[in-house]
């Protein structure tokens, strides 16, 4: 189980108070590091996604604001410039809270963020512990995007609990979806997988279906960047579609994520689904692929409903996606 | 509508003997022209697509066996060769059959060959002008691939449709899934659509569901590679998943297809559907994306079956994909 400890995306540095962090912009061919000095270095790391995923950028955002406490910087501007960097995941501002209110109770910001940091590790464990028991021996599991380690202190979600399957022994193998635009499928699920050893294939999105079609694949585990209180699942672009395609071939389509990714305060309305540059999809590592003078949309995320969702892994427990059940967690 | 006219991929020299062929694999950036001048030349274009799109394939299949002709080859080792080139679309083989039944009549192969090419022509035509009907003004139409110009001798199929409705004055606008892995969404039929002023944005393959689910796609229309007697399609992959996306959204799903296209011998298991080098997915434009060690599978088409497609859009006339319908055109 060595291996499964190694791939930290976040490390708080102590001595010279700096933020590192894989630069996943660089993943799989490079293994680079950006250090991060102060909170400005740590917003454009996250809207530039150094860093990704919701848990992720949460305990990154924790320590942004640590940045500000050491520098003497205005934490309320650093509040302010780090809420604004991504707006659907919402452990960025569920950590951010978090830091605020440790301030203005007088205490460290800095041990509020490592607090984040060492409970986010603890969380993911539990997801894998917990989800593990859903996989079956020989299982072949979709994923989409990246919801491991990389998207998270350790463990990750979605593939801790396929980390702890293949770690307690069952021989199962991986199916990654690329998820354009950013390819964080074929870039760092499929690299965080290979790196341990436990069987991946990469897919074009499009290929989904027809393998569910040919009966090839048993489950299905996505992340999450929020869940609502009726158990509504905002996560990348392409979900939606996948879960669609689990309700017709009747495949379980599972969602691992924390409780800190849950909004239990906003319905629909209040969500915003995250628009970026259209040159992600219109460039591929820097080839522009769509003719000169073609627009394209690029939505982020959609939007899940819980009649699609068969459970809902969390570091509490398997519930389904039910206000009650929900509700009961907090 | 003279520029509807102008985009011709497939070009019989008659004093020179020679095939000249768009290059489909530099589009959109370069406009580039391939030479054929006997039919190893021919093959290698479709082998490695060069040429694509399954009418587009038969027509200069007819080509390469007029070349053989001309220049004293083996006519039946030219019809192998060609035969073994592309798998799943059976136009390929129609146009090959037709070919070689005039050779064995004592006809000209190269007078088959100008008659497959301009009858695919009309037969584009037609198919446009009947499936126009379907559009209503003001429709967004999701499109899949590239069943256009480029993938016929002129107007397209599935783009033949919306080139008539457009020239006819309907307000529509095309939303083109990129298609991965060779990109001929973005690459092709954003330059088809964009060359002639047809509005065109183009998407990743993961955000189809998504712009269902919100309400902003009232037609759906592709292409085909090949239709059995039953109505069941196979088409580029990624077409499956869509007709799943489209019944459960309740949008029309429509198939545009000369009937060249069907195969009313073959069953289900007699079609092989293609699977192409996996470096297609692991590379975009000679960037390999996904980490060293990891593979892929890149099958080139999927099968959807007849209960998920709305009508069939032929030449002579628009069908439900029933047997009884589809034997009727014969």
């Amino acid at each position: 189980m060595n291996k499964m400890k190694d791939l930290r995306p976040i490390i708080w540095n102590d001595n010279k108070k700096e933020l590192i962090l894989i630069d996943q912009r660089k993943l799989p061919h490079k293994l680079e590091y950006f250090v991060c000095k102060n909170y400005k270095d740590v917003a454009y790391a996250i809207k530039d996604m150094v860093v990704r995923g919701a848990p992720a950028i949460g305990v990154t955002a924790g320590y942004g604001m640590a940045l500000a406490e050491i520098n003497g910087d205005d934490i309320y501007k650093a509040y302010n410039t780090l809420r604004n960097t991504r707006p659907t995941a919402v452990n960025l501002f569920w950590a951010l809270d978090r830091c605020l209110k440790a301030y203005n109770e007088g205490r460290s910001i800095l041990e509020e963020a490592k607090k984040i940091h060492e409970e986010d590790i603890e969380t993911c464990k539990k997801i894998g512990m917990i989800g593990e028991k859903l996989i079956e021996d020989g299982d072949t599991i979709l994923t989409h995007c990246n919801a491991g380690a990389l998207a998270t202190s350790a463990y990750g979600t979605a593939l801790s609990v396929i980390r702890f399957a293949y770690y307690n022994g069952k021989k199962i193998k991986v199916i990654a979806d690329e998820t354009r635009p950013r390819l964080q499928g074929a870039k760092l699920t499929a690299f965080e997988l290979n790196y341990e050893g436990i069987p991946v294939k990469v897919i074009t999105d499009n290929t989904a279906g027809f393998l569910m079609q040919k009966g090839e694949i048993d489950k299905i585990i996505v992340g999450a960047d929020r869940i609502l209180a009726d158990g509504t699942v905002y996560n990348k672009i392409g979900t939606y579609s996948l879960a669609v395609l689990a309700k017709y071939h009747g495949i379980p389509f599972y969602v691992a994520a924390p409780l800190s990714t849950f909004d239990l305060k906003s319905s629909e309305k209040d969500v915003i689904i995250e628009e970026r540059d259209e040159k992600e999809v219109a460039y591929i590592d820097g080839i522009r692929i769509v003719p000169e003078g073609v627009n394209c949309y690029n939505y982020a995320f959609d939007k899940t409903p819980p009649d699609l969702i068969t459970a809902i892994i969390t570091e509490k427990g398997i519930i389904k996606p039910k206000k009650e059940e929900i509700l009961r967690l907090f």
